[in-house]
């Protein structure tokens, strides 16, 4: 298993006239913690784009506990739970300012060559970056 | 049960440097086209507001088929499978121009009074228009 | 001149814990309007793109007179007041359904070959298009 | 006058099929830039609102120099070029990381009662905050 904590400023573009978080921005706050995870372990989401390789969300899962409100400070506790092969999953819990559990989450990507638009298998150097955490 | 068929215009805002909707941008695809089954069978998620009734989202499930690309129009085939008592559950297919199915999804909501914040049962208005449905 | 008018349903996702249209969201009203009334006159945006050609907006201003409301039905009137040649102007203004005007922009874009990068002048087939209303 | 300089990492959800950012999403960054100028001061936009002031957007001018792509950690330079009174003005540069300038902009806002919708001065506190910056 892998883990990281991401930390993430609620915008006010991203509330809505409810006055919390729009649902439909989870989504994002969760593509920033899978994206500052692979940096924190020397990987960017960039380079792999450079590589060619796209990473595609096919499947996203989401628990809606309680409200975020405007310019909290969430953490968003990511993690891995299995090395990756054909697909990466992750599992995402927010918790706001007083630590509170507001959201869970989970999505299942895939890997593609972004030229071809085939799946392929998980990237090597992304396997080195995390084989340590699997061993 | 009762359902309804919503077209959507792909927007350039709404597509990512993949050249595709961004998977975060399929939960706005989902409010529509509640908000538009509602309006069709005469009720607005506007009025309900004004009569102090908010309906959050509690789950979401998403699984994203195919790409959906840019100016498509995207019809989203809405169901609402059983009568809602404490908590409303939308089923939805979306269809591309080729009628290819590119996703499917699910979201829960509730019904809470806007100024406590409490949960509440499903709206009698909202009730008695769904009712003749679900005969 | 060219001229038309636009209809746009606000969103949910479109507005903010203020309870009206988020700012940052009338650049969108302002892409759904150019691309729908170039769609009116049989030339759609995709299309250019198809043939190598983007539209970057280069430059915009925006005036914000009133707010704009959740499941407001706004009216977007959009005008070309010249002839493209190397960039071509919009002026934008909206106004809600109880015909007040609310917000008035303008935005220039230029013509670029999406491989190259490089500006080109008004493609050949718009300019065709747009010709009569400019005689 | 009174300066800053902000950070902002272009996120995926940020950009468009063109690959760059959208043109709409700047209108965030000055947002963003605008919240974290006043909080380096001591002042939360969030405070503000508590206190019943809102401080909605009533002109915004924006020129796109050259795109911004995912993933850049862009710096966002804002000034506050004269002592607010019944306006706020804010002028934006934004650099990318090879210290181009990519995008200036300049956004004007009121004050209003939250309550009342009505429009009222600058906050005592706001002005006490910035007053030694403009002696």
């Amino acid at each position: 298993m892998f883990e990281d904590n991401i930390n993430i400023r609620v915008r006010y573009a991203d509330t809505d006239q409810m006055g919390f978080v729009y649902y439909g921005n989870y989504a994002k706050y969760y593509e920033i913690a899978r994206v500052e995870l692979f940096r924190n372990i020397g990987l960017t989401y960039k380079s792999l784009e450079e590589m060619g390789i796209g990473m595609p969300v096919i499947e996203m899962k989401t628990n809606f506990i309680m409200p975020a409100k405007y310019d909290e400070k969430l953490i968003v506790n990511i993690k891995i739970p299995e090395t990756p092969k054909l697909k990466i999953k992750f599992i995402y819990k927010i918790f706001n300012e007083k630590n509170e559990l507001i959201n869970t989450g989970e999505t299942i990507l895939t890997f593609i060559n972004l030229l071809t638009r085939k799946p392929k298998r998980v990237p090597t150097i992304m396997k080195d970056k995390l084989s340590k955490y699997f061993e």
